[in-house]
């Protein structure tokens, strides 16, 4: 079982690459010029990087008032946010609002595993619920 | 900018962890048997650690007739799909196929960056199309 588990890359759709990768470059990546275009699926296609290991966190509501309950109930089953470690979280707040970019809550609030976090709204983020994330020192 | 790009998790809703993760187990990870209740946000959660390095992909449909173009006529910009690297994707696609698994295509297909791909159907994974990439040597 050597050939599991590796993530390779997170595909995010959008209606141009060149409007949205920059989303991804105010957020820290080097987003690759090179564009590849598939034929076979009809898509043009680049990369960026992402260094170190992830995680798959599986989230399974409590309660019908869960905004995972709401968005089970409404989208289904599925992806639902993608989530970044980050140093400084009020810093990385700061300097992300100062490009634009809204957040569900002001200010870090707490999270799963001893972390402060906040989430990018997926209006701001090409329809992708981004959560930011600072590991609180016991 | 050392505090991005770190990926640190991908977060997948489902209405009961007890059966979801078995998918994850199925597909080579090593899900933990701890379970995290985090009443704030009404959920509870557990994780599996993902091994190597990963990277975002865009994607951006050139055809209406694209895939990628019905999902966001459909469902708006969003993630897409997960893609796994393996080592040798007939046999991992047969050894999951023998689990129950449905695959897009009846067998590898070439995809990007010159990669042999599949993908299983969201149907058998929880709502989470995922792909499954072998590397073809040049």
């Amino acid at each position: 079982m050597k050939d599991f588990p590796h993530l390779d890359h997170i595909a995010i759709a959008v209606n141009s690459l060149e409007e949205k990768k920059q989303i991804y470059e105010d957020l820290g990546f080097n987003v690759s010029e090179h564009i590849e275009e598939v034929p076979s699926q009809m898509v043009k296609t680049c990369f960026a990087n992402i260094e170190g290991r992830a995680r798959i966190e599986l989230l399974e509501p409590t309660s019908d008032e869960s905004s995972i309950a709401k968005f089970i109930k409404s989208k289904g089953e599925g992806i639902h946010h993608l989530c970044f470690r980050v140093d400084d979280i009020e810093a990385k707040q700061k300097e992300l609002a100062e490009k634009g970019y809204k957040f569900i809550y002001p200010g870090p609030t707490q999270g799963a595993d001893n972390c402060l976090v906040n989430f990018i709204h997926p209006k701001s983020a090409g329809g992708v619920l981004i959560e930011i994330s600072q590991k609180v020192k016991k």
